[in-house]
């Protein structure tokens, strides 16, 4: 009986370039997939298109760019904030400034238990304007503004680089009081956050403190069609990241929150390979996704890259494997090591199941490129899932 | 660090069906690309669509073609002239006419130096409007009318094979005067011509005499943003062929006169090297463009086709490997030597630099379909070469 389950494991930026991490890393559980499976090269938004990871994950479940609400939303939502019509979401950075200087875009790369610590100062009421705040892992976060007349028209504070410290911008006139508002409370914020005995105990361990926050992707919430309305299918996310669930939630797949699921390099992945084998008994799609392989090349890391995917094959792959359902793995994009940041290179693709089976015996780019599956985008692959589970409607007769 | 300069190498026509002109040429250096690189197959406009040499180019550097202003505009761009609004700009074909009949449409391929020598007297004013004459290469020129009230909407006269002289035709009312003008004009041009010293001397020497000039592409300025506009960089273009300077200089390049880049099988590669060089020092982005591998197929000389590669193996390709930036080689169509015109078949593309590396180990079409790139549009390349030199921006976030 052909199989009606999907599990699409994502491991974010997995792509990279030269002799590559997956090349090297030692991966028997994996390679055994693409042995008894099909490979191929994937390119989310087309070929040569960088992508961002919200997009590109909003491609992967069958939504295209006409479909992004912005990066606010999506952190938002993924934070668990409830969103109501005509908020207005960012995602945030902690970030440490000094002399009205960004000096870290990433408050020394905060820990989320030291962060969750801040988050109850930073929620407060300016005038008739709510101030939701949300930590959500590392540096990163969500602030979500609820009041009367607030707008999203708002430019990013975050440079992207160290730098000098951005004054919230209205993009246009109506925005300009939700443009004092949020300077407002970035100064609350500033004074409050210099004062919370986290950051003295930070200073006096010589880290950088996260005294004040960065905003960007100023978006409001809107209703899409649901993954069951667009696909006749539901669907079930298990990642730790917010924005991941967040993409998740906006199209309306069930969000789990599995213990130690951290979003990062220190995540349970047994925790997350129980938690798709639970998944599977009531959702046709689960949505897996693991972090650190793009955190790792962000910071130019081969060998922490190489290990955290040798350890997703001994850790998390023999779930999928025992799951019995279809299995795809690939990547949003690459983030080359060598680049340390997103690119538009193509990403392996990976699928076992009511699939083909082609020649290729190991799970990396060069393997991939001799692949049966050729060179796939991101807009045909929700079509390619529903067939694989049997769901694919026939068009026309 | 990644490089961030890229080469696009156009070998125009390059693409053959059959054991092909470049699967026999002795090309080490492009065979050593092609081991450190990574190849494909291109499409320039689509599958199976059959390029223009203008839109061709145009989509390469990532203007579709509803960016196309006409073969006039971009001939008459080459060959030097400043267009203005509302001129109104031919291709032209040198030609043999006797008895009111088309023989020869290339006036026996006379050479570019005594077609030079004609340019002059067909340069007139006549009533109000002015007769620019620029000859390019060869039998080819471009002719632009400036003055007002003219009109574009006029038919080539350029029947494509040996017939009847084509009178000019307005295709609507308002350019019936523009017609009568062009009318006069061609009466004038045959009789200079005719009593040309330059053709006496080719009749008695028992060639096609240069003795009239057949229009095509008739088409007026129209504003385009450039290429640092439209993806941030700065362009460069090394080319002879009047054509190919005019798509360059159309989308805002630098087109630099390299002293005996002739655009025919003479061309200086050597020196063509040279600038490329130097034209990297202060461009992220250099288009190079050699027109004799076309020439040759349209001429059904294979051997022609093949040493050509074989000198651009030789004196080019070196220059290319010694710049140290990013390389793509490919063509602006097929021009199978058995068909002695563009069709639609792929071309052979060609990869180095911020690329995956796969097994292939030559340049050619038959290595070229099995290579890691799979098969890429020309609606695709630009957004490939913006990611090959990092400047590829991240969609959405």
């Amino acid at each position: 009986m052909p199989k009606d389950r999907l599990v699409l494991f994502v491991m974010d930026g997995v792509g990279d370039l030269g002799i590559t991490p997956l090349e090297c890393a030692k991966k028997p559980n994996l390679d055994k997939l693409a042995k008894d499976g099909i490979l191929g090269m994937f390119s989310p938004l087309g070929r040569g298109v960088v992508p961002g990871s919200g997009t590109s994950h909003l491609q992967l479940f069958g939504y295209p760019f006409e479909y992004y609400p912005g990066r606010g939303v999506l952190e938002a939502l993924g934070a668990g904030v409830e969103l109501k019509k005509g908020d207005v979401a960012f995602r945030i950075n902690f970030a440490t400034i000094k002399n009205n200087m960004i000096v870290d875009r990433r408050a020394g790369r905060i820990s989320t238990d030291e962060a969750k610590l801040l988050e109850k100062i930073l929620n407060m009421k300016i005038g008739n304007c709510q101030f939701i705040f949300k930590s959500t892992v590392e540096h990163r976060g969500a602030l979500v503004l609820r009041g009367k007349n607030i707008s999203s028209h708002i430019a990013d504070t975050d440079p992207h680089s160290p730098g000098k410290v951005v004054e919230p911008q209205a993009l246009d006139k109506r925005a300009s009081s939700t443009a004092a508002l949020l300077s407002t409370y970035l100064k609350k914020v500033n004074m409050a956050l210099e004062s919370h005995v986290i950051n003295k105990k930070r200073k006096k361990e010589g880290l950088h403190q996260a005294n004040f926050i960065l905003l960007r992707g100023a978006s409001s919430p809107r209703s899409v069609p649901n993954i069951k309305e667009r696909f006749g299918i539901n669907g079930c996310c298990v990642a730790g990241g917010a924005l991941y669930k967040g993409v998740a939630r906006y199209v309306g797949m069930n969000v789990l929150n599995v213990m130690g699921a951290t979003g990062d390099k220190y995540t349970n992945l047994i925790n997350k390979g129980k938690a798709v084998l639970r998944s599977l008994e009531d959702h046709h799609f689960v949505f897996l996704h693991t972090k650190a392989t793009d955190s790792f090349s962000h910071d130019g890391d081969f060998e922490g890259k190489k290990k955290f995917i040798e350890r997703i094959d001994r850790e998390l792959v023999p779930y999928l494997i025992k799951s019995g359902a279809n299995i795809i793995i690939t990547g949003d994009h690459s983030t080359p090591v060598s680049f340390g940041r997103h690119t538009g290179h193509e990403v392996p693709i990976l699928i076992y199941g009511n699939e083909r089976i082609d020649d290729t015996t190991s799970f990396c780019e060069r393997e991939a490129m001799k692949g049966g599956l050729g060179h796939i985008e991101g807009k045909d692959l929700m079509g390619m899932v529903l067939n694989l589970i049997g769901k694919g409607k026939i068009v026309g007769s």
